[in-house]
């Protein structure tokens, strides 16, 4: 099995066609991470992310946007830890998105994201996202009320609606050199239990802890069902879903690596010719420096 | 020879004293990268820095900042990726300071790096920094004049003034809880020949490659003067400058890891207790999850 195919694998290429209840959390695709197979692919992947994200970087043309979206304790700040420590921190930043700032609700809700959009050459990573805006906002719809909007634009269609301002925001990023990557880690409800126990468990762990968690949890049959409407509304080409089996974190952190690297390698990038003008002066210095000793 | 002696030996204790021909660029205290010593001192360096930037992460009351200068080819990025990949992406952005925009150029030289400076919980790392201000514009001082100052301010004075100003600006830090590091990688004019030798030898690393390079390093003791200066003038125990042998990129990688370590673990930084009120949240939450089966 290859990379790209664990990539294509998971990606959500048929929307319409898209039921969370079609995807096992559990998945590893036969792999084992106690076995030899899953370790070298998992190494390999890393491997190939460091390569080409220096090319990234170099072409200073391309950016990277990874939208990470998951339930409390699915494992996206392990994604985060040991993914992306494959990349040069020079060239990543992550930006987690939490309850917005005044400043922030007194804009549409694309406004603060689109100022944290990684550079050309740079990786960017959302912790959460704009999709918070029809997830736990559709959740809740009272926290509508404390963004302003005014009353006669909060109609029955604005899931809807927001679903297209997403697809339209993220079709002008890829228009213009940004490659988006959205990532679901779908983990069981089960598994969040393990997770939530083995946390409260762990004094060391206890800050990761909010009262909130467990409310949440409650409203999990509603969050899935907003998961998949969001899903099925905008995974496109320009901007595609991943819903990664979420219950072994070992394979999660595969699949994530799989798609990054998978859709980067696809990008084709090179280092920069520096031209045939650059070329001169680069022989120039050359000589130069020869010519000192 | 532990971790702490290493950053002890490379930290300006008595700037007064400090004389840039007293250090050797070739200094690596005995170590060897080939043997086990040194090996296994760096990886204990990287797992320490892991473990206690999980804490300064969690706990989120302190907050580093990481000043990188240095000639060109000295080695800063690769103390930014060998080092700084140890450290969680998350709680981690590396900041490069190039030639001011127009904006920037339109405030205080400390105006644009206020706006960079890591949040509480964060280690931000400068790349260059507003230390450019008194040492490429000191070494250019028709620099001075894009900048639009008013000209009666533009005394003799003025570096006088600005180590003051940084030195303020880094106690003002301090005193809110930012660990200030500074590093001077100080490398041979010799060695940076033979790096840029090796860049222009290297088409996949000719995009790093600026024509300006080699005018700089004609004006390399001029650079040496502003860096003792500076380096004199502003490292204080609030905010200590390290020099940094660069000659060998594995030792210099050592002592930036080994200086921020014992910074850190120096702050006593332990996982936050939750208090009480919190701990009998927890328990319920617990028993709530434990009571679901």
């Amino acid at each position: 099995m290859k990379l790209a195919d664990i990539a294509g694998r998971f990606r959500i290429d048929k929307p319409d066609k898209f039921r969370l209840s079609d995807h096992d959390s559990k998945e590893t695709c036969g792999l084992d991470i106690g076995k030899s197979n899953a370790k070298d692919m998992l190494a390999d992947g890393l491997k190939r992310l460091e390569a080409v994200q220096e090319k990234l970087y170099a072409q200073d043309q391309w950016s990277v946007l990874i939208v990470l979206q998951a339930m409390d304790a699915a494992g996206k700040d392990g994604v985060i830890k040991h993914v992306m420590t494959a990349i040069n921190p020079q060239g990543c930043e992550v930006h987690p998105f939490k309850q917005p700032s005044d400043e922030e609700l007194s804009h549409n809700f694309l406004w603060r994201a689109g100022r944290r959009l990684p550079g050309r050459g740079r990786v960017g990573i959302f912790n959460r996202s704009y999709y918070e805006d029809v997830l736990v906002v559709r959740v809740h719809p009272e926290y509508l009320a404390s963004a302003q909007i005014p009353e006669n634009l909060l109609g029955a269609n604005i899931w809807k609606q927001r679903f297209e301002s997403i697809r339209n925001f993220e079709r002008n990023l890829a228009r213009n050199g940004t490659c988006v990557l959205k990532f679901f880690l779908n983990i069981s409800r089960d598994e969040q239990r393990k997770r939530l126990l083995d946390r409260l468990n762990d004094p060391t762990k206890h800050w990761k802890f909010s009262a909130g968690d467990l409310a949440e949890r409650k409203l999990w049959p509603k969050y899935m069902e907003a998961y998949e409407d969001a899903i099925r509304s905008t995974s496109t080409d320009d901007a595609p879903w991943y819903v990664v089996p979420g219950d072994h974190k070992w394979f999660s952190r595969l699949v994530v690596a799989a798609a990054v690297v998978d859709a980067l390698e696809r990008l084709k990038l090179e280092y920069p010719d520096a031209g045939d003008a650059a070329r001169e002066r680069i022989n120039e210095a050359r000589k130069a420096l020869e010519a000192e000793k």
